[in-house]
């Protein structure tokens, strides 16, 4: 902003096409660069949407957790996707997009060739006026990446030490997400075989997902979570939060979904971003519903916890295809997905697997299963759809058991039983998060 | 997101207008649907604005009831939302707008007819080019009808039963409203009297503070407000989440006013658009603003809840025309806003009305003096105003006093008095919100 | 929304350009109206995000103080933010904008001269179709006002009563803020000669800064924070809310800085906003990595409100020049920013200056720094930068502390030592935040 309008030098009016203006100025029209015009804003405006998904995931977290580690989730989440964002402008990008290390420069071809942006007032001319600005797609793609790692937070939470985890989260979004994410948005192997999962429930859920479940398979189960045999449930120290990260997350699926549509420029294409927002948002209203019907049914008592979880396992479930359903195919989607958390929660507690907050039934069964459905909307077959689940689940889940492996066997990534019992914001971070308020 | 842009097929890039193509491509030029692209944008833009006031609903409510209700008010809040949406598609948008069932097909004319969105990819020609896609239209009146119903939830806290208040919740989202709704928005009657409101200060808060009032009435007052003839006063449990709650109310009025004007497709409703931002922002300011001066004046000492809620009235009393006043117009509309809850209040006490978050001063009452309010900048008449304001109280109120009536004489609408003692929480979810902190 | 699509007057659908319509209608083209529509509409998206951050500073600041001052807290943020919306309107915005006294009309000059926007439905001929609508620029600039306001809110926190302190907001966004901010956006001496400050490293951050440090200079420390020659830390009551605030402030800053290029009409421009998404958030992932590196390095624990506020203070430092640096250069710049942080909280509690939430360090100190960094990328001189920030530190710092110095020898500015003791909800709203939680 470094002037006011009153004040705009001539030469920054002079850009403007101007009412009345005559056609021998070589200004390029609005037929020729709205569309890009349009679709760098959706990336924009999506990009913020996913941005603010980072608030969602670490509100979600920060009240499914015990009042003594919620500083140390509320750290992770922050500081996860710091580093998620600066890894993946070093490596990331341009290794999920090999393409763009020829189109946009870099430094030493693919790998480590950090992002470089569009000029500064780039010109229509050296603009690709058949996409969007370089800026906003990397900021849109950056977003998605955190998303993933997020989702391992929430599961690894109460006794998994700060540094090993973000160590994890570097290695992630900077290596593990970009190669398998080529695959298929990098025109890889699974989209030249016809995989199909438009916003990611297999690319970023269940990868997330897979990450989570090595991690916690490794880490082993919170002290005091199955003694004797027998499930102690750990409530959540502030389900008012848990509720806001979940609206949050549902505002930010809106972005996530939408602006996976990469265009906005035609009727066509609006009109499509349009029936995602709709179905998106029947997809969650219907895993809610059905997680709030279906434990009224089976405890007697309805349970937040669980409708949050549906709405998310909705959300999840519509990712893989929220544009070819009907409102009623995303209903009927959102809804086993919302049934799915009811009944995997309990199985995964019977094998004695603790995800603290519930992201494997939310990021990995309903993203599985979300990745299905698409052949009852899409045009995928399901050999190709079950192709690509197992290969990203078995290149994620082998590649993070490594890593993990790696981390616990070199620095350690379980806090001391002492330091889990008297909470992690004493031990790892020496403050807690309501001082005035804790009893732990 | 299926492939990324380098990789796309030439066939999608084929789409684009690119820039020194020939105009013979038959492609439609910006100014045949630029309209269309950008109105459409407008409602995706203000629908998930005004999406996120279930958000701040939730978090309003959840900070202004005591901790033993609030697991159940945050269920509440994301379960009607979820009905709300499923509702709204099943029946409300076509019972609503007749007119719909028959351009966008449907079951069995305008009842029970769900809404169908444009298809995948719909071509210019099949679109509503003079408008916007039908999707973006059904999302943005689809988290209107929300709103409604949030706004009886407030009111009928920390003593009703989840499955009576969601029953409710499903008649008043799939019939009431829909059915009043249709009256002004719909074309119907009142529309065609001259009834003015813009974007519901009547069509939408006050036919909620209706339905709340007719809920408070027939449940009675929380078991110890109204004791020997004293009003005791209840505190809510977190006003950190009721004043986030109330700004997140206030982000999503620029959605809820913006949008409103249905177009942003030319220099007239993109200026109209921003007078109406401009003048949402002044009345709430003015709102909060008159309550904080007056609770000074009356009480010698600041309510930050009389503060919170003067803020949305002021949004309340603008909403049914945000457009013509000027910002001098906005401001004292909005202050009047912000007086009558610090007046009301008190009065409903007298009355032993319990509303337990204001919900009823807020909603109905500023929403009353906002539609009256037209006539000084608008071109309606009092008296059509008068009409509107009767048709919408007397349809509402008695509408709603049947269904709670026959809730409460079937089911049951109330706990029992054990269950109020204890708190909902425990009696309808078996569960905390806060279970390391509360004492109750 | 008077009415619904099917039942548009036919008046109204005219004004849509319609496919397949002759050229003969005099409508505006899109080429000619197209960057006016989309500028206004930057400044409405910009300006709902910089509005959200009004919720980002309540919610830190409600963390950081302590449970018996957060009602005043957040009393304070919704207070100021109202205020200075409607001082804004009655005379900063044509005070800080001389230039638009002429066109957009007004009482007496720019002095006292409100705010007026384009008429409703304003036709293209009449509107600036060079820049944006009245009302957006309005509504945009509004909001970075009140930031200035919640900058002084937070570090005079828990020891300033009330009045006198909404008194000084209204002096500061009426009368120092739109004097100062001239000199820079107005078109005043500081533009000519060359200064740059993008979105306001100085022109808004290092202003609320100054303000806050001459309040804090003028208040004195709270009781017990320095004694025995000793600094005994102070912790906050809830760090949930202040990292959810911090991330509303992080989502905020996308419009901050994004709305700052004026401009979304042409390639270079939505380009050139996509640029500074990519970099605003760079800078910020910066800040926080190298706060929580430092502290861990210095402290050998990592300190979350450290992080947090190196985020904040990574994306201050971006603010004077967020488009030209690389995003290698957003990088290094938000994390000298976030060093700052670490360093200057301990030197500032050496000179017993009491800065509640960090706000000094954050808003003046990061401010300094980042107007100094654009002579690396920008055109700027290092000469004219420090001339620039002197003449906002001098104007400022001894504005406020005339204004400081005058409140407290009339109104006197903190309540009594009984009451800080107590807590500031008792004594000056007779309420608590938490009432069922509080120990105090």
């Amino acid at each position: 902003m470094t002037l006011h309008k009153t004040l705009l030098p001539a030469a920054a009016l002079c850009a403007f096409p101007m009412m009345g203006m005559a056609q021998e100025t070589a200004a390029p029209t609005m037929d020729e660069v709205g569309p890009y015009i349009l679709t760098t804003l959706l990336f924009l405006m999506a990009g913020f949407l996913v941005f603010f998904m980072a608030a969602g995931f670490a509100m979600l977290e920060a009240g499914l957790v015990r009042s003594k580690n919620v500083a140390m989730q509320l750290t992770k989440n922050i500081a996860l996707f710091s580093f998620a964002a600066i890894m993946y402008w070093l490596i990331g990008f341009n290794l999920m997009y090999p393409g763009d290390s020829w189109i946009i420069g870099g430094w030493v071809g693919p790998f480590f060739s950090q992002t470089v942006l569009d000029p500064v007032g780039v010109a229509a001319a050296d603009a690709d006026l058949g996409y969007a600005s370089v800026g906003s797609d990397f900021f849109f793609q950056l977003v998605f990446v955190a998303a993933t790692a997020s989702i391992v937070s929430g599961a690894v939470a109460e006794r998994i030490k700060l540094w090993p985890f973000l160590a994890f989260v570097v290695l992630l979004t900077g290596v593990l997400y970009p190669i398998s994410g080529s695959w298929q948005w990098g025109g890889g192997w699974l989209s030249e075989m016809g995989f199909s999962d438009f916003a990611g429930s297999t690319v970023v859920h269940s990868v997330g997902g897979w990450a989570a479940l090595a991690g916690v398979i490794v880490l082993g189960p919170r002290i005091g979570k199955y003694k004797d045999g027998k499930v102690t449930p750990i409530p959540g120290s502030n389900l008012a939060l848990a509720t806001l990260g979940t609206f949050i997350l549902w505002l930010g699926w809106f972005g996530f979904n939408g602006g996976s549509q990469l265009a906005m420029g035609t009727v066509g294409d609006v009109s499509d971003v349009s029936r995602i927002f709709a179905n998106t948002n029947m997809a969650a209203a219907a895993g809610a519903s059905a997680a709030l019907i279906m434990t009224q049914v089976l405890y007697k008592k309805v349970d937040l916890t669980f409708v949050l979880n549906g709405a998310l396992a909705g959300l999840v479930s519509i990712t893989a295809e929220p544009l070819a359903p009907t409102l009623f195919g995303a209903l009927w989607i959102g809804a086993v997905g919302g049934l799915i958390v009811v009944f995997a929660v309990p199985f995964l507690d019977k094998l004695r697997i603790d995800d603290v907050v519930g992201a494997i039934p939310v990021h990995l069964f309903a993203g599985i299963w979300g990745t299905i459905a698409v052949i009852f909307y899409g045009e995928a077959s399901l050999t190709t759809q079950l192709v690509g689940i197992a290969a990203y689940g078995a290149f994620t889940f082998v590649g993070a058991m490594i890593l993990w492996t790696i981390l616990k066997s070199t620095f350690g990534i379980r806090v001391s039983e002492e330091e889990e019992i008297n909470g992690l914001d004493l031990a790892e971070l020496g403050m807690e998060a309501y001082p005035e308020f804790s009893k732990g």
